[in-house]
């Protein structure tokens, strides 16, 4: 399986603490050796990073703890391969063009066979069940709403939507965003706080490094960071529940649902869980 | 104006020699400081990477310098804005998925009010001419082949098709690659040298760097580099002519066309190059 790592500001934000620790799971304190990606929007446009070096010692990597990218939405990615070759093909965060503006996705799960019928206009590069997924939910947009995107709420049905079809295929843990929004679902685990004024210290787990954010934030800054598992010791992580579907807005998760995961699939990804 | 980088090779190739002295083009020995993209193939996926920092002195250009991407086909582009302002959006090479695999285009031209009519499947993030004429050449190819990729001779004439429309809006220098083959045409100004077995020495002109090719290279080897003027003071570089259409597979030019310019054309693309 694999971890991600996303990010929700009210104020562009640089992600190079939380990303220092998420980074070291990436073949050093974890497995997730097999590449790593990071996406950053910057208005409608993103700059995707991905490498097949394991996320602890790829230079890519290092570039991102050192280089402060300022950005109101991140998706990060580090993979241990289920489905797909260790290959840049199959490197998550996934972008395609919808809408004129980019969207980014990134998978942490395992859909067995599933294979969408519906793919047109998008077509996967690599061989994951993960980038068929985004490409059958960009289909899927696309069909709704050629031209245009929909009002926000309406977005958030359609993925909802989506999320009911695709559940019974197996765990479905998913990042997405349009660079204004950032879509978070949890099959079996995703965890997520918010730092916001009066700011505090945070303490990474998998890095000896503090931050204190009270020195670097102000009252307008406001970050939703989320995380396969909590990031830092000294903050409070909130755990989605399974079937949860959040949409974080300005650095608040402004729309929730519940989508129920039917009873084969939760004794699948109970054992699928094992292997995390 | 900007400038223009590529290389096509028969065997995976790093390109931080070139590169090298092509970044400190991008505000250090030219003027053309208004950002920069480099994409790498590998596979049926391309890697990206963009920022809007000149050249000379963005950490992401260092890196580049400095770990070497082996790739077959590489585009890059040092922006002098022309059309569009100075953001992400805006940085060449721009990239999109056509018949399962990315597609990569870079251009130095102006296009001045080109707007094309056909754009439903593809649609332009940003506010530049040149993203929207690539977003026109992939509407027409998937128009012409929905489903998968014509052969390569088949892609050559319609590539030449689409230069002679837009041949007629302005100055079109640009690279094009599919990961597979690399596409270069030249309206004013384009260069290209092969290098291969037995391999020589070569100088960089914007940096003091020296690069002995037969001792990286073997007798497998061949590559291609293209750009807008020559990067080396000690090697043979062949320029384009004008119209000048040429299609390089394993480091060499397989494919050739001149398609002429129009003359109201050539006379704009004269005034055009007193400012490049």
């Amino acid at each position: 399986m694999c971890q991600l790592l996303g990010m929700n500001c009210a104020v562009p934000a640089d992600i190079t603490f939380s990303f220092t620790g998420f980074a070291a799971r990436g073949g050093k304190t974890d497995h997730h050796g097999d590449g790593f990606g990071i996406g950053f929007f910057e208005g409608n446009a993103c700059r995707l990073l991905i490498d097949t070096q394991p996320s602890s010692v790829s230079p890519m990597a290092d570039l991102i703890k050192r280089y402060p990218i300022k950005s109101t939405n991140v998706i990060a990615h580090i993979r241990k391969a289920t489905h797909g070759a260790v290959n840049l093909e199959n490197c998550h965060p996934f972008m395609r063009e919808l809408w004129g503006r980019h969207w980014l996705f990134a998978h942490n799960g395992n859909l067995r066979d599933y294979r969408p019928s519906n793919l047109s206009v998008y077509r996967p590069i690599g061989s994951t069940d993960s980038e068929n997924a985004f490409c059958a939910l960009l289909e899927k947009m696309r069909e709704y709403s050629p031209d245009e995107q929909p009002p926000l709420d309406e977005l958030f049905r359609m993925v909802e939507g989506f999320v009911r079809e695709v559940n019974k295929e197996g765990t479905f843990n998913f990042l997405l965003s349009n660079g204004q929004v950032l879509f978070a679902h949890c099959s079996t685990r995703l965890q997520y706080l918010i730092r916001q004024w009066p700011f505090s210290q945070a303490r990474l787990i998998d890095a000896d490094l503090e931050m204190d954010f009270s020195r670097t934030n102000g009252e307008n800054d406001r970050i939703a960071v989320i995380a396969t598992t909590p990031l830092t010791q000294n903050e409070n992580w909130t755990s989605f529940e399974p079937g949860e579907l959040l949409m974080f807005s300005q650095g608040l998760p402004v729309l929730r649902t519940l989508i129920p995961i039917p009873e084969d699939v939760q004794k699948r990804n109970a054992e699928d869980r094992s292997y995390v």
